[in-house]
């Protein structure tokens, strides 16, 4: 529970209930914390009293409301952070953030032992039996982070033999650097200048690193693609210097898949205009990427859990927090 | 010329002359009057001192420079308002607009009887033999505004069973109906309150007429496709309004095509983000479509030359502009 900025609580609760007939409650396998819960954390985004915490989640489910049909007792699930039915139009093109039924958020407070998930039909996805203790991380992962990343590589049209710049080194960044090597990208190119994300960056399929952000870091990116910027820019921060950092660093008619939840942006409209970039992003629809992801973990063909540095016991969240919002972690997992 | 704002004046000057080696003069059939020809003569644009108008053009090749290869003397050609090499990678992308060696406003002062054409090669397309003289407005409005509208509706994503919304009812909004026509669209919203232009719409291939503007027009469009927004939302004004009305009318997932040149536009950033829309657009690379859009002009499939609703002598140019100004004329067409 966040109680105010900065003061995070780990609290006895009662344990949550069916209370729609689409709903599931999971026992929760592991959770963890969000780049966009520090947000609150730092007072930033207010709060209007103690806030439930956490939207990222997989575990077991322990019961089902009677008008669940695909999920049952027992299953392994991975979901995402809104709920959606999958069945509407909007679903079905694939954005189930944007679900005509969707509940941002949710499921609140997932930092926890248990957790409610509306529409668990169209939210949860079961993995094939039970997942090795090894994987669960990974899966983790995919709920919202690893998903977030895919859908802002997936946004910037990134596909074989195209270069990619990545701008934020945050566990989305690096996942979209994973993403973009997935997708075939022949080049991709971290913006960072924290070494230890370097280094992740590189185990993910980094081929170069640019350490200069701004103007600047524009710069080297046109340097590096022979004057042109980058085919796709992933921009996973949300201010004002990223987004036109991430614009300026695409080449006319190249494309700029933006996931970072923007705060305070505002984009000028003459220079959009003549940059002739394509602009796509969004709260990315997890869940039209959740099965494919599975199974890449499954398969052992990914390793995203790789972003969690720090594993502490759930009782010990706000160390995890912490460690956070001073930039020693990049992510942090708690153990249920 | 343009002397002041409201002051365009027909003269003689200097015929054009080859300059670079890579040059063409044309002996333009046809010109006419851009919507954004308006901007520097409603005073809204500066101008540093008297300015030679004109971007759109058709004509019989008089002359080439000693490095044209495929462009020869008597072809009738058809270009576009840059010139491009149409060779770099940027060219081959489709993105002619942003050539490595563009020259925009190429050729400056088109609204006369000669005009020099940089980069000939990549600029010019030559139609299969002379066409016949009912043909050359339509012709002349593929060298920009349908080419423009034709991009609208490509960078919309406008496609078989779209529902398609187009904001701005001048020359490039109703040849964005038009466009959307030929890409298969099912049904398609022109947001007009001009009845004559509600008809050249219709004639176009509007299915529905929407009269409302802003959040009312938004409304309207949302009632038109059961509360979702439009697949696709052509823009063609480039005012903060128009462009807030694009991305509202527009449902999750969905594309905004827009290509009225931005006047004052700051996107909202997290609106945009929670949109859930692509963006794309800027200034149209017309030279992409020409050679369809001849072909398609040459079988008399499209009749985009009826957004012509006046026609005058080039010595009466300045009536063109008053009568465009003052919105009694859609477009003007010159003879020369």
């Amino acid at each position: 529970m966040l109680h105010a900025p900065g003061d995070l609580r780990v609290e006895d609760r009662p344990d949550p209930t069916i209370e729609q007939p689409t709903d599931a409650v999971i026992r929760l396998a592991a959770t963890c914390v969000c780049g966009s819960d520090l947000w609150p954390y730092r007072g930033i985004e207010q709060i209007d009293g103690p806030r439930p915490m956490g939207h990222e989640y997989v575990g077991v489910v322990e019961e089902v409301g009677s008008d669940v049909r695909h999920v049952r007792p027992g299953q392994f699930v991975v979901g995402s952070f809104f709920a959606s039915d999958n069945t509407c139009e909007i679903c079905r093109a694939g954005y189930q953030t944007h679900c005509v039924h969707r509940q941002p958020g949710a499921p609140t407070g997932a930092q926890a032992q248990f957790a409610r998930i509306p529409l668990a039909d169209g939210t949860l996805v079961a993995t094939p039996g039970m997942p090795d203790d090894d994987l669960v991380p990974s899966l983790l992962a995919a709920s919202d982070v690893l998903g977030t990343g895919w859908f802002a590589a997936v946004a910037a049209e990134v596909g074989p033999g195209t270069t990619v710049a990545v701008v934020g080194d945050g566990a989305v960044g690096l996942l979209g650097v994973l993403a973009a090597r997935q997708l075939g990208a022949e080049r991709i190119i971290a913006m960072s200048r924290h070494e230890p994300r370097q280094q992740l960056a590189k185990e993910f399929g980094a081929t170069d690193v640019v350490v200069e952000r701004g103007d600047e870091g524009v710069a080297r990116i046109k340097d590096l693609t022979d004057g042109l910027g980058a085919h796709s820019v992933i921009e996973a921060v949300g201010t004002q210097e990223s987004m036109l950092q991430a614009i300026r660093a695409t080449r006319a008619g190249g494309h700029v898949g933006y996931v970072g939840v923007a705060h305070g942006v505002s984009l000028p409209g003459e220079e959009l205009f003549f940059s002739g970039v394509h602009l796509h992003g969004g709260p990315a629809p997890v869940r039209r990427f959740l099965p494919e992801l599975i199974q890449l973990i499954g398969d052992r063909a990914i390793d995203p859990g790789k972003v969690f540095d720090l594993t502490l016991p759930l009782d010990r969240a706000a160390e995890g927090y912490r460690a956070m919002d001073e930039r020693r972690a990049v992510k942090t997992l708690l153990t249920v």
